[in-house]
């Protein structure tokens, strides 16, 4: 077998500087760039910066609200088990209501799936939160309606569900349309837990990885 | 807003067919072509299809190890968080090694990532078991090197690391030397840990979705 590289300092840099190479990153401010970079990094595809849609203050609004303890709310347990827990700044809580035992009850009761059901268990706590949303259409779909219902307003919504049924649709429908709400999105298909996930710990910490 | 499909079963039906529709689908036997669809349907690309690389026996061997009940070992706790626990045919264990307290002073002995030196305590687990690696190339690299030492084989080695420092080359090596075990690989920088619990999820229930 070949060698291969093994340092963790070095596989980062290496990493860092194949993605500053590629991709077009010429449009972000520096905390938007730093949030691009760790997406690329997570998926492998240099070519999703081109497909990033965000509101200005995104980046700022996201990292003023972790330091100030808000709490994340993620829409499955995926993108809650890929946030850094030492990157965030301030201790904030990282909640997943999806398999809450009210949830199948009332994802009946309101004809939705089972993850636009568990956003409703945010209500308490969408204020000046940050929302990750890694898997399900619906789930954006439906914060976005209970935001045109006038629920509180999370500090940022970072939307990157995945998938051939929606997908499209509702980051579409967010980048139109935040309600008043910072956001980043993925536009297409792609996304995922994985991809949400690298979006929170960049607005926790940016990259610090590449300054080591 | 414009309306949106909000029926779980619909969403699934509508997505797997658009993925049959459009997904290179006919070099895949049964098994294959349900792990190929639900790696498609967690990344939404379809074109994932065409740089699957597969040993003619994986899908059957990891399926037969998992109704055996072999453990499944994952390199990080998103892929543990990713497959489905209903699924599983026989209460099989998930086991993730990666922040085991021994794992940093491992890792700096042995000179290698800690996603590597996690591999190591997999030994007692490896014969037979399924091994699904969805982050770190040198977790691949290193099984790869255990196995040239005379490590217990694993059933089937599901190889999806990203990146791009070691993610195209490990899946490469594994591909062209699957060291007696069988294998499923994505070709090149894409993966993640998304891709790997569903190919756990396929080997465990193929695609149950499709047919209600």
């Amino acid at each position: 077998m070949r060698p291969y590289e093994k340092d963790p300092g070095a596989i980062y840099a290496q990493s860092f500087a194949t993605v500053r190479k590629e991709a077009r990153l010429e449009r972000f401010g520096p905390g938007m760039e730093a949030l691009a970079i760790r997406l690329i990094h997570a998926c492998g595809m240099v070519e999703v910066a081109d497909r990033l849609a965000f509101s200005t203050e995104a980046y700022v609004a996201g990292h003023a609200a972790l330091k100030a303890g808000a709490p994340i709310l993620c829409d499955c347990e995926m993108v809650g088990a890929g946030i850094i827990r030492r990157y965030l700044p301030n201790n904030n809580r990282v909640i997943v209501t999806l398999n809450d035992a009210t949830v199948p009850e009332r994802a009946k009761s309101i004809g939705n799936t089972r993850s636009a059901a568990a956003v409703e268990l945010w209500a308490d706590q969408l204020e000046g939160a940050v929302v990750a949303i890694g898997n399900a259409p619906t789930a954006l779909f439906h914060l976005l309606e209970l935001l045109d219902s006038g629920a509180p307003k999370p500090a940022v919504i970072l939307g990157f569900p995945v998938g051939f049924v929606g997908a499209a649709e509702s980051k579409a429908e967010l980048a139109t349309n935040s309600r008043g709400c910072e956001f980043v999105a993925l536009r297409g298909r792609r996304g995922g837990s994985a991809i949400a996930s690298a979006a929170v710990n960049a607005l926790a910490v940016g990259l610090p990885e590449e300054a080591q």
